[in-house]
């Protein structure tokens, strides 16, 4: 094992990742900077914060379409899974149980130190139902910078993993389950977003008005046998998708809008997760006024029709809201569109 | 509806666009600015204008291969439209008629006021014959920042629509129809570009010798019932195009290459119009000096061999033709290449 | 021929190619600054030098996977081809003899002047077969500012042929046959890398601690009637490949890894030859602290997670191994990464 240090300012050489059991049944996700898309939890604190999180692993029943369920692998029961805001220096110590093959429910009230399910049980639209599924799984944080071969290791139902990680560079970095197929893992649900904040933020901070996390991703799901749907290996292998969305769901971004005021400087934290397809991000009616590519602030990218975004890559992006109306969030590439890659950002009068 | 206001320079807040009807039988393009691609009209004038702009929707019978006719939605007759040249900050009142269901002749010599008209009377390499297919359509330019809600909103066959956007930010845009199937509308035809260039210029200006719009696109066609071909949809939705070329035709620019001499500095603007597939635009036998990302003069990136624009994404591009010869156009992703993707820069001695 | 010139302290004009005959059957790749994937040989001179650079066209049957083998046309006798290393401003005098109808062995120990053949000798993981296959091939350097006219022409088997080039632009550039079908001659295996170093360098050079060059490409290939795998046409047009690698083979960067220490700064100068898909090029556990698209010292990024490399693209990346362990290097397009485009770099302790 590497020791700790220190190199341009950057941690490195995290404590070896301990696999255990425990005997934990409390809520599925626990920590104070975790969020349910589209939202992220402002950071309230000065200078940099040791994390305390818990993302377990649950399969779900969820429903991704109208009429379209299936036996999601989850990280803390949504797909995608929580919204982590951390500050770039800040150290997570990350515990995760693979609780795959227990009925985990994610709807009822929780208490205090866990707002995602809080979220999660006031804004139920994929009707999580518990299922089980049990299955070795991983995490890989893109945001992390370790080996994988401790911190990324896959564990079995009932077992636990911890590990540190320093967020070392700022931006929005995806996380996934890293277990062979990897397409597969990812494909059926395992996912999410870190947004790193850069410790002297991006130029336009004090003018931004609204905030917003989105996420694009595709399924590769067929009709089974029952009422569920279920992975389709050969339209992965072809990226052949037969949905892609934001957030997770076909219109959730239209049944429950963005919602911002004409003249407002709205950010949305962009990430392409894949698992295979490329992004044309575009918002009808806007010109993006500040693209950071991969969210650094370093890569500022000015005047953007469309932001195209690869498998696992990012965008932290700046629009001015012209007027009172409706402003659609879409992949560009049309065929993707007509697959559910739509949203809708409702502005009111200014 | 949002009164009109400044932000950070530019301005917001369009009035709201009406839809009338109107007993206009005239030149389907009318504006001073309006070109045929490959041109560019040079912008002849100090400070912004206010220019006044008619695209009208028509159906016409073109050819976009040797042997390959069908019958596109077009903005004023041509695949792709035509080309508008405008500067930052100036205000556009545009002006559309839906003309689907109506005969329009576009290759008679054509008064003052229509160079486009002139240029593609002169130049009618797609053979376009007037025919009809009456379709809602409607328009949406890039360019600019307003509501889709009523600007974009879609009109009938013998209505019309007229509304001001203002040029807020430099680059190249591109228009489409916006009416679903957005998929369909635009692999139709109904797509083209708005340059708007930068109030200061880009910082090579003054050494640009030549200056050319290239559009790709990707058309969807399968064989129909007669001598015409018909939209594939089938091949649209799974992203597998029948052609993709440059300027609307499969061979259009080696037919009647762009010209200029060794030594000069040529300038591309590209635009990817999609409307699902990437390019990888590459100049066989140069390098690009400069190449500013969407047309905008802050996205700056030097010595590229290759630009990647997904869908609805451009660049503005400068070379230097190092010697006399032939120099290909060409999206770099050889399977689009093959299907028609190339074009040739002809060029003299020094 | 346009007479050589200087342009903004570029070179341009060269002299127009010679095809010729000549009775050459020495070793297939001569020059000193000419390595085997993913080796670069450095820079050990000052100023600016005049290289002398052959590399024959030759079949060969190879492995690109275990069990399958097919018969290549190279560059050289790998696939891809030699890495060339050149300084921005250097000159190149090129020779290629067309040598498809030869059997070439290049698995023989050889004398100095080809450490690229002595490479491959010590180091023969295709287990490379002479074999024929008489065609008429190119080359374009896409490193070179020339017509391809005279530069670029085919040649047919027994013919060579000789041209200058000068490296005006520093980056990382592919090279391949140019000769129709392009998308055949390139996934037939004619494709390799040309590193030009910046004058100036890159920020970082001084912390570089280990610089590889990693290529990604895909095959298209099927079982034949006997043991061989060949071309095929319809998977390649409609961008179904059967293998998707690194350095031209599906595992060895597994099988030999690249190899570094904890703490180090690594340099990857990766390219995606295609020759029709896009990369999502990211290594598991690493952020990139540095990132030059296309290997221009002026484009550059920060942090990024996953750089977006079109087909002929390609980026310089400097990343900091965290700890000991293995980093897979990998197309973070996950249908991609199934097809074989992972790899390995194994860290020892800091
Ligand atoms: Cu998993
Ligand atoms: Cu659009
Ligand atoms: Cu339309
Ligand atoms: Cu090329
Ligand atoms: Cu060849
Ligand atoms: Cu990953
Ligand atoms: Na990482
Ligand atoms: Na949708
Ligand atoms: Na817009
Ligand atoms: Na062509
Ligand atoms: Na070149
Ligand atoms: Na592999
Ligand atoms: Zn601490
Ligand atoms: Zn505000
Ligand atoms: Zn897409
Ligand atoms: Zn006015
Ligand atoms: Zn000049
Ligand atoms: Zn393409
Ligand atoms: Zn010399
Ligand atoms: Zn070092
Ligand atoms: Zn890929």
């Amino acid at each position: 094992q590497t020791d700790e240090y220190e190199l341009d300012g950057m941690t490195f050489g995290m404590p070896e990742a301990e696999v255990f059991t425990e005997d934990y049944d409390g809520p599925p996700v626990v920590g104070e900077y975790l969020t349910m898309l589209p939202n992220l939890k402002p950071l309230d604190y000065e200078g940099n914060k040791h994390h305390e999180v818990r993302i377990d692993i649950i399969a779900q029943e969820i429903e991704v379409a109208d009429g379209v369920k299936y036996k999601a692998w989850t990280f803390g029961g949504t797909v995608p899974g929580p919204v982590l805001h951390v500050k770039e220096g800040d150290r997570i110590t990350f515990v995760m149980k693979n609780r795959s093959d227990e009925e985990v429910t994610i709807t009822e009230p929780t208490k205090e130190g866990s707002p995602f399910m809080q979220q999660v049980a006031e804004n139920n639209f994929m009707n999580a139902q518990p299922g089980t599924m049990p299955m070795p799984h991983s995490m890989d944080f893109h945001a992390g910078t370790v080996a994988k071969d401790d911190k990324w290791r896959s564990i079995s139902p009932g077992e636990s993993i911890t590990f540190d990680w320093v967020a070392n560079y700022a931006g929005s970095y995806i996380y996934h389950c890293g277990t062979p197929s990897v397409l597969m893992h990812t494909a059926m649900g395992q996912h999410g977003v870190v947004v790193v904040s850069p410790k002297d933020g991006y130029g336009t901070d004090y003018e931004v008005d609204k905030e917003f996390v989105v996420v694009q991703s595709e399924y590769y799901l067929k009709k089974g046998a029952g009422d569920l749907y279920q992975y389709d290996f050969e339209a992965a292998q072809s990226v052949n998708p037969s949905h892609v969305v934001f957030n997770g769901h076909q219109t959730i971004l239209h049944d429950r809008p963005l919602e911002a005021s004409a003249g407002d400087r709205v950010r949305l934290h962009v990430s392409n997760n894949g698992p295979s397809g490329t992004s044309s991000f575009h918002v009808i009616g806007a010109i993006f006024d500040r693209v950071w590519l991969e969210g650094h602030p370093f890569n500022e990218m000015r005047g953007m029709q469309t932001v195209l975004l690869g498998a696992s890559s990012s965008a932290t992006i700046d629009f001015i809201v012209p007027e009172e109306g409706k402003y659609i969030l879409i992949d560009h590439e049309f065929a993707d569109a007509e697959k559910g890659a739509t949203g809708t950002l409702k502005a009111g009068p200014r």
